[in-house]
């Protein structure tokens, strides 16, 4: 693969594309058209920053450039760092015009963008992901945020980028844990939206985890292209973008019992997307399929040691209790995602006790 | 004036009604309507909450109400104060389907509507203005937002409240001196969009002063109804809403120089027309007109004695300072404002340097 495909989130004014290829950082692809004026202030982390800065400024020929350096995890996810790149910001005398880009994994993009909703009521945003989960997952939609000390991502605005970056060289530097903890998304992707995608992964799974360069691009592709189309139909999550919350309920209450940054997102989810299935309407071999490609992925498939009633506190926090009324999203066969809440309440009990002991 | 009024602030989906009378509170009018569901949460501070809380309950009946008692005053208009509005909601486990009332003046609104835009990435706001200027400014248009140590407003969201309750017999026990505050920008209305309306404010300017409950009403009504007008055409100020900044590229400085809360906003905003009025394309019997009215409104015809250097500094941190180019909004005749940046600079030089000394 040479060169670079491109897909557009289709979302009225709001609308923007997103751009994935290799090597686009080295070969100093132009972010021009995408500034709204001269300054732009890059946001990274410690990891990430010392990879990639450099070649990302190649991107901004002309440009007045700042750069803020955050510390890396997602225990700094918090409204506390989202000031401090306020205060970089006022410190640069940033004007309405300015342009946040962010450069690293979800945690860097969802508080860039949602500082980048906050200044001045609004200003340009743009995300250059760097890892799996980011690329497939917060690149698209516009969900910016920060946890707070009782529950993940409870603050924070939809806010959409002018356009997203992906160069998956950047997955190659990419810790083989972080790397796999973003396949979780993309099986998701196979599992609420699109059977014959699942195959695909299924089939290509090894080539996948070999970080294989064409591999890579479809599966970033395919998946931003599925998230992309459910996002178009619901920006602000009123009905079938929770199709994209499979197993998540589970996921944020595992994250909040461990403490976020211990499990990382995607293991969490994968663990989640096992309990979630459990309760669909799935056939047991389909169970078992689900099961194995998590396992293959080298992804838990079970909850951590937490106890059940935590998990179950945990959740009663979660953005998808509506109204006292716990909806989940389930599987309806694989490749159809649905909100349900008929399923059997002792089934959701058996699921949750999987955290008070290994045995499952 | 008996039973109500109301405006609709027209803005496609986000479209929503200005009810304003006198007594509404005390008449328990019903803002069931406009609820998203059972549970609110009341945000108002220590002067207002005990002379109108519970009447305000009378309005929810059938509702589970929290409210937040915050400290009063500007100077608490801070994101620390926001995210304890965020902590209170937290702790209730409010839901998605919470509706964030704001029951008291432009910082009590301005912090709600934020918590309410970035509570779950936006939740239903209502808006119980309590002084003349909340009623007038801050209940149209959808701004909400913190200050931040380097400058006012920075920070912050549009979003729009479900309903906006004006009840006018609330501007009784409001302090003589936040009262004028609110006419500053009862007057620009006129100034920058309806010489008929400055005639009215001119010849009715007493009965407005004894808080006459006719008079009051047609003023609310009138100012909310050119306002909407003017955000109607231009939302998110890429235009022409910018007119309504008029007189506020000083005040902001203003404020900023004097430390927040020292000069009321509407306060800054009467000396900031003043100096706005002088760059303007008027004759000097219109700008002596300005001045008595003013004058005779009880509110300041000239800046504090902050030195106009510290003035101009604060100035360039404005949000309408684009790409260094100093753009003001002025008068071409009463009624009529513009963004120009065409005016003589030692013209401007001169208004600031009121700042260094009285005399004028």
């Amino acid at each position: 693969m040479t060169g670079h495909q491109s897909l557009t989130v289709h979302l009225g004014s709001n609308s923007y594309p997103i751009i994935i290829g290799h090597g686009l950082l080295k070969k100093g692809f132009s972010l021009a058209p995408w500034l709204a004026g001269r300054d732009c202030l890059i946001v990274s982390n410690e990891t990430v920053e010392p990879l990639y800065l450099e070649k990302l400024r190649s991107c901004l020929t002309g440009s007045e450039i700042n750069s803020l350096c955050l510390p890396d995890g997602e225990a700094y996810k918090t409204l506390a760092t989202v000031e401090a790149i306020l205060d970089s910001l006022v410190f640069n005398t940033a004007n309405r015009d300015t342009t946040l880009i962010a450069l690293g994994g979800g945690v860097i993009g969802d508080m860039t963008g949602f500082a980048a909703a906050c200044y001045m009521r609004g200003v340009n945003f743009i995300q250059v992901p760097t890892t799996l989960l980011a690329q497939v997952d917060a690149s698209v939609g516009g969900k910016t945020g920060v946890n707070h000390p009782e529950g993940k991502n409870l603050i924070g605005a939809f806010h959409q980028p002018r356009v997203v970056l992906i160069d998956t060289d950047t997955l190659l530097t990419l810790p083989e844990r972080e790397f796999r903890a973003g396949l979780a998304e993309v099986i998701k992707h196979g599992l609420i939206a699109d059977a014959a995608y699942l195959d695909w992964i299924e089939a290509n799974l090894d080539k996948l985890l070999a970080r294989d360069c064409d591999a890579l691009g479809h599966a970033v592709l395919r998946s931003c292209e599925i998230k992309a189309a459910v996002v178009a139909q619901d920006e602000k999550e009123q009905g079938s973008r929770a199709h994209l919350n499979f197993g998540h309920t589970f996921a944020h209450a595992i994250e909040s019992c461990v403490g976020y940054g211990e499990w990382l997102h995607g293991e969490a989810v994968a663990a989640g997307m096992i309990m979630a299935a459990e309760l669909s309407n799935l056939t047991a071999a389909e169970r078992s399929r689900i099961r194995q490609i998590i396992a293959a992925a080298g992804l838990p498939v079970q909850p951590p040691i937490v106890g059940g009633e935590a998990l179950s506190d945990a959740m009663s926090m979660d953005k998808k209790v509506l109204s006292g009324q716990l909806r989940l999203v389930l599987l309806d066969g694989v490749g159809r995602a649905a909100v349900r809440s008929d399923y059997k309440v002792d089934e959701l009990q058996r699921v949750l006790s999987w955290a008070d002991n290994k045995a499952t």
